[in-house]
């Protein structure tokens, strides 16, 4: 149960009725997830949160998919059930198997995993990682 | 300062240095890096490690370069000093452009943030998030 | 559902109520949180912990709300979803308003993104920063 | 040492400068941390990541030292070392005591052990908790 | 709700069944938990993470019971709700009491806590503290 | 280099001298460790956490070794450098051997990996899991 009210499209100032319409004609969508829905308590938040998610999201260097991929790793090393379900679910829009999933996780796994063998035995960065420009 | 000696090539038993040759031949290198010399004081350890690493990092559904890449996301997500080190080095010598790892970074610091967003505010997760074979 | 019993007031030990009473006492409530039902299996944590918030949460060079808001912070950082709730409900009995929740959640969001940048990059410390009594 | 160049005024391009002389004008400091220098790699991750501290950071329902100590709060929570550093010099310049310091850090090692009592039980939410407007 | 079908024993392919069989005979169970249906989604990453499992929590410098409390204190501290259920659950049929339990719980607690008093204030490390064999 | 002064014996007030004086009459050593030098800047923190310390890791329903070694476990998956170096140390003094702190530091990175899989697919807990008092 969200900690506090859903903003709905009916009853939207028109400052958040503005970032609703970029999202849902962007996404191709009919409505708003919980989560804009949650931020539209605070339209500053809104605003600021939608477009940092619609640019750095956007094809670069990286293109969607891969970026979607990096935000599910995050998101289940964070034990973030909401970014979770909706970050899985955009991945798997973008093109994302049940195979490609379950190699994202067995990396962040492993990655996890590893962390932790490196900060527990405190071992010595090798000379060879450091940039060649220092 | 490593918590543990490292093992050196040249004091190893032959278990460990089976692993270490490996670990060179496959990836072209004339050493092994100070993770692999810290985790041989337990072989089975070593070798354990070493063997998840080859097989989760080989090409699957996933290119080695997107694994890399999730691999620096989740090492910064937790703090990890030598994996940060270690893997920005394995995914720059896969390809991974100063561009891709301000995306890779952006990414993973935009997760972060919306990761705590969802959490703080306990976002109710879409029923369209849900997986429809339930 | 919790792992273990709730120890009601009716079937508590003369010291978990004493605890129980103290906490009723101070907070003007009529009956002590889950959380303290809970610890009550083990009186000893129960009231080390319990002196502990009393202590720590008490004015002093900072006021409870700022208090109860920084302990909002850290919950939704660590994804707990207890006391994301708890506290919240705390803060919001000491004043706090639906705009500052806004921006301890907006902050903490901030923090947490910055947080990965700086880790990711491996930024170097600013002699800048460090104390001048060194 | 950081993992890319730092971007130093004399060589950066002009909407480089321009956050650069926003942040030096703002502060009215003699030159950028180098956390601004690492983010200078990629000028549109700066300028994004600059406006949104400068927003979010600037006195709203909340002013700003309140909001240092929490961004110290996060900071320590996630084992970051350049922004526990960067943020407790910031409180600092805003006021904050030695006094204080020690009150954000009781605060944050008490949410992070209860947190883990929370999640360890796993406590189940009283329903006193939940928004009375569901 | 999990992310992925779980595979169940009459539907496995035989090298799925092979897994679940070894798992039922070492536990002496009459079915596999969910968590390895959910992996069972990937027969590679099933088959590595149970020998990893069967190998790692095997009788060795340490017992079962102390290998499962470890890993209650690790779950609790990341915040699993999934591993926290099982692993508790494990830990109580190798002899885990409610009493060593409020222990684990209150060393993982103290942990989280110290933990960030030590990063927030920076503490720097003891000479004592380091190997005599560097 | 820690945030604040270290807080050394000759300056130190009586009531932090007391605090000083029982850390090393019940360890046996001839001075306390930087931690609490720290913490001295603030006596009722230091107080109150010594006590916690002294009282949580005495022996119980759980032998001092054993605390310790999940001591470690907490320190390393928080990437605490400061608290993995002196808990490691003392879980030495209390009889840890190299092939304890492999056995802690292996189920400590699998109880990780294995975190973020359950996280990650999100797994139902089994009702098996679920206290049978309920």
């Amino acid at each position: 149960m969200s900690l506090v009210r859903h903003v709905e499209y009916a009853d939207a100032s028109p400052e958040v009725k503005a970032v609703y319409d970029e999202i849902m004609n962007l996404r191709k969508v009919a409505t708003v997830n919980n989560f804009w829905k949650v931020l539209a308590n605070d339209p500053a938040l809104l605003k600021r949160t939608w477009e940092e998610v619609r640019d750095v999201m956007a094809p670069g260097a990286l293109d969607p998919l891969t970026k979607e991929m990096i935000y599910v790793a995050v998101s289940a090393t964070n034990s973030c059930e909401y970014c979770t379900h909706s970050h899985t679910a955009s991945a798997r829009k973008q093109g994302m198997s049940d195979a490609m999933l379950a190699e994202v996780l067995a990396v962040t796994a492993l990655a996890n995993k590893t962390n932790r063998l490196a900060n527990g035995y405190r071992v010595d960065v090798d000379d060879a990682f450091k940039p060649s420009f220092n």
